[in-house]
């Protein structure tokens, strides 16, 4: 089987371990990424991730001109770099391109940018792109529905350094319709991240959590988004609207 | 509106609370009770959970002949006593009355006899009845298709003199097709009951837990289903069927 | 052996399950209670609470007069009541007899007044009498000393009716030394009490918690502490004191 | 301030980490670095560890010599090799140069080899030297003591690939007489390791929990023995025993 090329945005703190994922899996290769600055100039990914192979020329933004995509062509397009990376790859989604955007915070004409490019292509579109905090997200939603009285709390853990509220504990008191106050945020340690859906009911309690023990859980939300993304029909999709999907169709039946 | 007469079979332990969360809700009277005995014969139960009001006359089994439903008719039969209880209650069955069992363990012959009776009337048999490890239950089963290569671990906590593996734990190891040795068993103290479901995937974790406060939450589950069954086509439902049909239509759209 | 007689004031909610416990441990025997009303006058806390042998009359305030102590000898008073009931028990403690006080909130002038006592008699004073608290709460203070750099939050969690932020919580905070804002409350569904410590250190993480089942875990710190406190020289004593004591005496040796 | 000088042994997966935490504190200076084979003879450890200055050359186990110490003085010995390590740094100890051993499996030999060495120079001996699992497993001796009828069960998680049962997990087994029955092992996933010690009590669970996040609070816990152990008699320290004596220390006083 051909290998799924991969064409990468990003290589801060969380890109490198979501681009080592992507290296170390043998559905996909890394063809290139793209970084702001010049640093490493066409040195490999790999190399500098500790793989003896070469893969994942690194090239920096100002070489992404017009017949980028057309000279280095890739199957899937991982963007984990920041608001502006949008603004790159317009020519990849002209192409059709499937792309795959984990940024955290976009600036308005970049999110207009990136929601221009879904007549074009599929792109998935999740700032949180592991699978489990989706999973528990969606059963959060469902269980929400099946018990309309429970009291809900969110409970978030996170590293000391971490100053603000967790995007996605306030992605999931959003979708649950809880005021902020719902939010419970705990700073810890090290952390890498914590969330917990608390249900309480009268005379019990339902608890969904979600542990992250390593950044490399966006690098394998990554991949599950690239295999389920590749061969879908250009619009918007989310971690959210493929796992509520998923949810669907794997209804127990008895 | 009408309130929903409640035949009440079982007076022990759990059955006293249960009869008691029927006493409690609005929707709900309690008809009568019938125990093995003729313990407190034609007292009432509401008197001896505290009530001021009298509900649930107590009857004994040997009541219980062929007029016995048609002199004290009610809307829903609820059955916590044991095994033989259902040898009670086949009149009740021929006339169309919804029946719940929560009986936790059937003789073989007891439950061809429960088995017989749902092409007359709809029957609900749920040994573990609370509403919120069935929830637990069928987020596991859809977790299982969406993860297929998680590593699952359930962990049960229960009060040091439960000498036997939780029924409950074993029911979900079942449906999730684990080896009994993926069934981790906790004693100590007067944990009421708890069981988790730990989802291991290589950078993060998902546990899905659900515990029980107070017997009381069998009542909660025991009124949830009652709700449900009244109306509904003869057949045999529970908890789970019940429980992923509300997932099915409570899936969230985005 | 003589079985240690017991007084207690107080027959509200927690007062009746904290009696229950008395009146079920062989080693005690419930005289008598002093309830601030009429009501159940003279009748047995042991009938009540669903014994078969007569044990706790039950007496009003106003029975309570200077021979009243000496014509009803117990060994040790017992006070779940309220702030009032201090004022009740001065000739007792004048007598010596040992006293137990679990109340939450004195008024300034009955906290005076007992403080009063501790020159007579021993006093246990201790708002959250259980035992697992107070060594949780010990062990926090020794574990700060040992990893003075830990980030240190307090979760919580309780019912969803209690509104105030939970007053041991609020302790724990004040012997940490931690401002309010690391006091984090969850209140969902019936939840009796759990409190959890977290320390996070930069690559590790130690939870102390405590979970109440039951109100009768007050009664079970009752009984430890009147064990204690039989024999004892006069002064005031707390829960906190005595775990420390025995915190001393139980350091493991290699 | 002079700076700490380390030796350090053994060079895998958890030595680099630990000796990582060495070269990141500002306290300490890694001089050098013995590992069994050639591999990287005479690179620096610190540029191996993405550091920018030169720090902990690398030697051969065939390096060390007679003279080895002498000319290359350091103030502490860390060991995190194997059971053979003990056999190369004998001058070492009879120079007085504390020794720290983080060796999970001795062969009987070795470890005579090394409580030799007591009577020579301070050894601190400790499989799992982080700080946060021997507080928990104080604190858990104590509790046990003040609460002699607590049931209590262990549970560790630990990743997938871990075959036995955790060695920490028996040794809080054996220093609390428990059966091995009750050390429960969970294997899903990546969790690096997560020890919890549950007590129940008749209506109160109390449970220590330590949770590793990073293999790096091994050398947390390398650096809290290397401060404590620099100036002390010769003699066998455990960590368990440090913390012991640290818990004395810090009763709290009120």
């Amino acid at each position: 089987m051909e290998k799924i090329r991969v064409g990468f945005f990003g290589f801060g703190k969380t890109g490198k371990v979501v681009a080592n994922e992507f290296l170390s899996d043998p559905l996909f290769t890394l063809t290139w990424v793209v970084r702001r600055s010049q640093v490493d100039h066409q040195k490999y990914a790999s190399h500098m991730l500790g793989h003896e192979f070469a893969a994942g020329e690194i090239f920096a933004a100002t070489d992404v001109n017009e017949d980028f995509f057309l000279a280095r062509p890739v199957d899937i397009i991982v963007d984990f770099s920041d608001s502006t990376g949008v603004r790159l790859y317009k020519k990849a989604a002209q192409m059709g391109i499937p792309i795959i955007s984990a940024i955290s915070k976009y600036e308005p004409q970049d999110l207009e940018l990136l929601q221009s490019y879904i007549k074009l292509t599929p792109v998935l579109y999740s700032p949180n792109i592991t699978l489990g905090i989706n999973v528990v997200m969606v059963a959060a939603q469902i269980l929400q529905k099946i018990a309309p009285h429970a009291d809900i709390e969110i409970v978030e853990e996170h590293f000391k350094g971490k100053t603000e509220i967790s995007g996605t504990a306030q992605k999931i008191a959003s979708v649950l319709n809880l005021e902020p106050e719902h939010v419970n945020s705990i700073r810890v340690g090290g952390i890498v991240g914590h969330h917990e859906i608390i249900f309480g009911m009268p005379y019990q309690i339902i608890r969904l959590s979600h542990q992250s023990i390593n950044r490399a859980a966006f690098g394998q939300g990554a991949i599950f988004g690239a295999k389920f993304l590749i061969g879908k029909p250009p619009g918007m999709y989310t971690m959210e609207t493929i796992i509520a999907e998923m949810f669907r169709q794997n209804i127990p039946v008895y």
